[in-house]
C-alpha cells in the first residue's frame, strides 16, 4: 500500500489550481472571544462545487491518461463527491456516471445534475450503492474514483492544508473533520512535511465515531447505523486512509449532536457565513474543549457550505 | 437644509477607517450565470455589527466635540443603528442610550448588550420610541443620533460606495436598499463624485414603497403600516434623504416579498453568505426584472447580515 508524500500534494496543487478556487482564511473576533483561541478557518464552503472535494476529485481525473478517461467516470456518493466528480469530468470534457441514494438532499441533487453527470439513483444502503455502481461500470466500462480510497483523491484534498500553512505560520494545531479519511489523510501529509511540531486533531461526530474507535483500538471498526447531522461524516476509514491517520494524526476527539449544531449556529451568526453540520465539526470540538484549547493557535477546515436551506 | 458633499464622505472614511473592516467585493459565478449580469457584491454583512450602520454611528460620535459625548449618545432603534451606536460609543468611551421595541430581533438585543448600551423598551411603534428616547434624553442630556436623518451619518454610509468605487471601475449601476434613505445617500453622493455616468438605483420593498411613492409623486409620502420581512427598511424618508435622493438617484424599483425571499435564498446557498432579508432586497431587484439588467456590469451593497436562524 503507496501512501501519498507531500511532493504528490504539491503536484496535485499545480494540477487543479487553475480550475478551483483559492479559497480565503478567515478569522472572526467574536468566535475567538468565545473561545479563547485564536482561530484561522480555511473556507472551502466558497470552494467550487461548494465544498473541498473538487480537489480530490479534479486531481484524480486529470490524472488519469487518455485511455482511462475515455469512456467517462464514475461514482456512487450522496453528496458533494458526485458533484464534484461531475464537473471535474466536465472540466476534462468526458463523460461522469454517479450513484446516488434516492434519498440524497436535493439540492446535491440538482448540483450533479447541472454539471451533466448521468445520475442513477438506488436504495440509500452502502450495499445497493455499490451494486448500483457495478452495473454502471459494467454497461459502460467507465473509471471508478471512490471518493477517499484513492491515492490522487488523497493527494487533492492534500492542497486545503498547503494553502493554509502558506498563508498562515506557527499553528499550534490543526483541525479537520473525519468521515472517510481522505482530507484528513491528506490534511495530516501536508502539515507535517510544511510544519514542526503543529498537532494534528481529527474532529468527528460521537454518532459516528468509527475513526475514533478504530484510532485507539488499532484496527478499522466499521458502525452498523452511524447517524448524525453532518451527513458528510457517516462514510468509515479504509486501509488507506487508516494508515495515514495512524502514522500522522495525534488526536481524535468526537462531538455531540448538539455541540455541532451550536458550532454551526455560531458561524452562521458570527461569521454570517454558510457551512454545513460536517463543516462544523472542528470547530464543535473547540467549543466544547474549550480549556485544551485556550491560548492555542488553530487553523480549522471548514470544509463545505451544502447544504437544505429548510426554512428560507 | 446643507447636503454633504463628497469630501465630507472621504473625511468620514479617514475618521472611521481604523474602526471598521473593509470589507470584501464578492463575485458569483452562478448568481452572474442565473442573471446574466456581472455583479460585484459589497459585503457589509462581514462589517462591525454585522452591518453598514457602523459607519455612520461611528463617524457621528467621533464628529461630536468633548462637550456633545460626554453625557453620552442616544437613538431609538429596532435594529443594526442600535447596536452601532452603542459599539461607536463604547470605542469613544462614552456611554450609550437605545430605545428599543420590545418585539425587536434578540439576536438584536442581545447584540446592543453586548457593546455595552443601557436599553429601554418601549411598545413597537414610532410614537412610544419617540417619547422613549425624549425622556432618556430629558434624564441623561446624551445627545440624540438619529439612525439616518443625520449629516454624519450619511456621510459615514457613503464611505461603502466610496470603498466599492475604489475597487471596481466602470459599473454601469450602482443599486442600494432604501428603508429611512441614509445608505442611498451616502450611496449617491459618492457614485455621482467618483463615476461619470453610473446609475445609481434604490430598491425598496412592494410592502413598504413610501421612497418609490415620494420619489415619483415629488413629495415625502408617509405609509401607514408598511409590512415586509425585510424588516431594516420599514423607515421613511425625511427632509434631508429626500432631497438627496431627489437629486442624484436615477430610479426607485421596487420588488415581492417573495422575489426578496427568493434573492436571499440564491444569496445563501450560492454564495454561502449570510444576509439579512433588507439586504437582499437589491439583488431581488435585479433577478426580477432581468430584461433589464442583462449584460450590465452592477455594483450591489450587501448591507447586512444580522438575521434571527430560526431553524437552527
Amino acid at each position: 500500500m503507496k501512501i501519498p508524500n507531500f511532493a504528490e500534494i504539491k503536484k496535485a496543487h499545480n494540477r487543479i489550481k487553475n480550475f478551483i478556487h483559492r479559497t480565503p482564511v478567515l478569522t472572526c473576533q467574536s468566535l475567538n472571544k468565545i473561545t479563547g483561541a485564536e482561530i484561522y478557518f480555511k473556507c472551502e464552503n466558497f470552494q467550487k462545487v461548494g465544498a473541498f472535494k473538487i480537489r480530490g476529485a479534479t486531481n484524480a481525473v486529470f490524472s488519469l491518461g487518455q485511455v482511462g478517461v475515455e469512456k467517462g467516470v464514475a461514482t456512487h456518493s450522496s453528496g458533494n463527491h458526485a458533484a464534484a466528480l461531475a464537473q471535474a469530468a466536465k472540466w476534462r470534457g468526458v463523460k461522469s456516471y454517479v450513484v446516488m441514494p434516492e434519498n440524497s438532499p436535493r439540492v446535491k441533487i440538482n448540483a450533479v445534475k447541472e454539471y451533466g453527470a448521468e445520475i442513477q439513483f438506488c436504495k440509500p444502503t452502502l450495499q445497493a450503492r455499490e451494486k448500483g455502481l457495478e452495473e454502471v461500470i459494467e454497461r459502460t466500462g467507465a473509471t471508478f474514483i471512490h471518493s477517499y480510497d484513492n491515492y490522487n483523491v488523497i493527494c487533492g484534498q492534500g492542497t486545503v492544508a498547503l494553502e493554509l500553512l502558506e498563508e498562515v505560520t506557527d499553528l499550534d494545531i490543526v483541525i479537520a473533520p473525519v468521515g472517510g479519511g481522505g482530507l484528513l489523510s491528506g490534511t495530516a501529509i501536508a502539515t507535517t512535511a510544511l510544519t514542526s511540531g503543529t498537532k494534528i486533531i481529527a474532529a468527528e461526530p460521537k454518532g459516528a465515531d468509527d475513526a475514533y474507535r478504530s484510532f485507539y483500538s488499532g484496527k478499522i471498526i466499521i458502525l452498523k447505523n452511524p447517524d448524525t447531522i453532518a451527513d458528510g461524516l457517516l462514510t468509515c476509514l479504509c486501509e488507506l486512509t487508516f494508515a495515514i491517520i495512524k502514522k500522522y494524526v495525534n488526536e481524535i476527539l468526537t462531538v455531540s449532536e448538539i455541540d455541532i449544531k451550536r458550532a454551526m449556529r455560531y458561524i452562521w451568526e458570527r461569521m454570517k457565513i454558510i457551512v454545513e453540520p460536517s463543516a462544523a465539526v472542528p470547530f464543535g470540538v473547540v467549543l466544547s474543549n474549550k480549556k485544551k484549547f485556550k491560548g492555542k493557535k488553530i487553523g480549522i477546515i471548514l470544509s463545505g457550505g451544502n447544504v437544505e436551506l429548510g426554512k428560507w
